[in-house]
């Protein structure tokens, strides 16, 4: 996607070899593009957050493996190992250092170099392939309310867009294809707290596309909806199980519960890799990671004069509590968004889209 | 209500007549208490919303006219009309001014200080009353909880507190007599974004009296639900329609979808003053408050070396909207709570209480 007119991924290579990113820490407030020489540079690049995004992550940690072949193809274990343990959550690192692994194992040494950057390189594309078609399976939806009543009023939560991804994002596929043909697609932009990843992200990305958009305080989308100011919700989602159960940032079952109540459509954009067909019941099973509180308390931004500065918001003394997620029932979910296609959120639709999940 | 173990109105008066208040807009980071010794000060104290919530604003401005009337009892007309204008859109502070009128313009001009000063603190009491029996009339719904399981948890949303009449609040004065009787009472205090009422005051509040409290995002209260972590909802309202629907700070309704969705009783508690007989449908009637996009983008809070600073959360370039109050349809309600007991949120219900606003 676009940057005030330049396309960029969110990962990418230099002629040399070398590897370049945003440093998202630094977003919304400043666009450093960093460049990762080493892949002791991308380890500490996935470690302290430049970049974030399962899918991103696993590209990075990709590259990360070739730029260790390239310096010395001796130590792929110790690459692996190193890489792997950056972000020990992330499902799609563990997906991409296999990846890796398979390729490189059995290679003599003089040949891991070319062949880790030529897979690294397959997994960004298919990436960004893979959020590309999610954008064409979902554009319809926005097509057809354009069709009905002009404007489309699009309302998303957190950040599913091209920085968590490769290119294109996986909610935001769709919102950047129907602005691309030209549909006139405004966008709500739920600030997304504590982390504020939409004020801050969602934002930024859209902005710098060139897509019509509003920050709103993630209490406001009710409020919009009664008064038919939204005419679709489109997220991301961090898994979702084989009933169609969905987890996503916290506030996401608020939106969800809203829609319901005032007959708005709410869709959830994935890749296959999201699904975990190991889980029935979203709210009963899925654990909920409890992050710290001053992710609540404490709040970075710019001031007017351009200084970054923390400041507390929270009384002296309160504690705050910091669940990261929450699970949206499949009964408030109108559908999903796959790069195969769209689907109800129920297991029997799952699988005829998926059927080797089965 | 309690400061760290010091029993305290939002505002009193000195022995030598001079009024007292804490000076809010520097709450919670400073307890800063202002001796207002003219009308002039206490317009100023007005307009400036060094006090805020419609209650306190009626008593401090009968408290102004109190202090006009010390200087100069010939200006009775003149300090009602200035301070009529502090904050035009105020019920309360009419109110509480025409009661001035009517006790003194048939007075003679050397015995209008005494009685408006006599007039100011009958105001201020009736409302502690008022909020007394509020709390009276709800602190049995938490007994009953914890007659069943122990902990009572309550989540509020904004500030209906002591701060915002003159004491016990509206949604806190349950809260306030349950914690004074020894329940073990725990409170999710919804920060309430964007201008952070219940991070700032509501807790401030409740860590000064020693309840105990939980800050949490808008975006948790839900998740916390789905797990039976909330037993009950109390919030405030600004305006309770004939048919029961509830005008209250932006955010509101979604908890009250999430209170249904998952069981969980959700009351709101007000005085007879919020009471608008003349509306029947909230959602389509009651007229929203559109706000400055900057409370959106621009957080106030302390640094760690004490500093306030203001910064920007949201990516620049970025246009925000900010409706400030949202309307949660009666059916969503379990039940108000008012001076005059509890009742279900519909007209019948309302008339049975408050039969003369037939």
């Amino acid at each position: 996607m676009k940057i005030n007119g330049t396309p960029y991924r969110s990962v990418w290579t230099d002629p040399d070899g070398a590897v370049r990113i945003f440093d998202q820490t630094k977003l919304p407030w400043a666009l450093d593009i960093l460049r990762l020489a080493t892949w002791e540079e991308a380890a500490h690049a996935i470690r302290t957050m430049q970049v974030r995004g399962a899918p991103l992550i696993g590209a990075v940690a990709a590259y990360g493996v070739a730029l260790a072949m390239r310096q010395d193809p001796s130590r792929l274990d110790e690459a692996l190992a190193v890489l792997g343990e950056t972000r020990p959550t992330a499902i799609n690192l563990r997906w991409a250092l296999d990846r890796q692994r398979s390729r490189l194992h059995n290679l003599p040494p003089a040949e891991r170099a070319d062949a880790a950057f030529a897979e690294a390189a397959e997994i960004a594309d298919d990436d960004a392939e893979t959020c590309r078609r999610i954008g064409e399976n979902g554009v319809g939806l926005l097509e057809a309310i354009a069709d009905r009543k002009g404007r489309v009023n699009v309302l998303t939560h957190c950040n599913a867009g091209w920085l968590a991804t490769v290119d294109w994002g996986t909610a935001l596929a769709p919102i950047y294809m129907a602005h691309d043909k030209g549909l006139d697609v405004h966008v709500w932009v739920d600030e997304t707290r504590p982390r504020n990843q939409g004020a801050a992200l969602t934002a930024f990305e859209l902005g710098g596309h060139g897509v019509n958009h509003t920050v709103i305080s993630d209490n406001a989308g009710g409020h919009l909806m009664q008064h038919g100011e939204v005419d679709i919700v489109i997220v991301g989602t961090d898994r979702v199980t084989r009933t169609g159960d969905v987890a996503n940032k916290i506030g996401t079952y608020l939106k969800a519960l809203a829609a319901k109540d005032n007959g708005v459509p709410f869709w959830v954009a994935l890749p296959h890799s999201t699904l975990d067909m190991e889980v029935r019941d979203g709210v009963a099973e899925i654990p909920i990671e409890e992050r710290a509180g001053s992710e609540v308390t404490d709040l970075t931004g710019r001031t007017a004069d351009g200084r970054i500065e923390t400041v507390r918001v929270v009384a002296e003394g309160s504690p705050a509590a910091n669940p990261a997620f929450d699970v949206t029932p499949a009964r408030l979910v109108t559908g999903l968004i796959t790069e195969r296609g769209r689907c109800a959120a129920n297991e029997a639709a799952l699988l005829e889209l998926y059927p080797e999940k089965a």
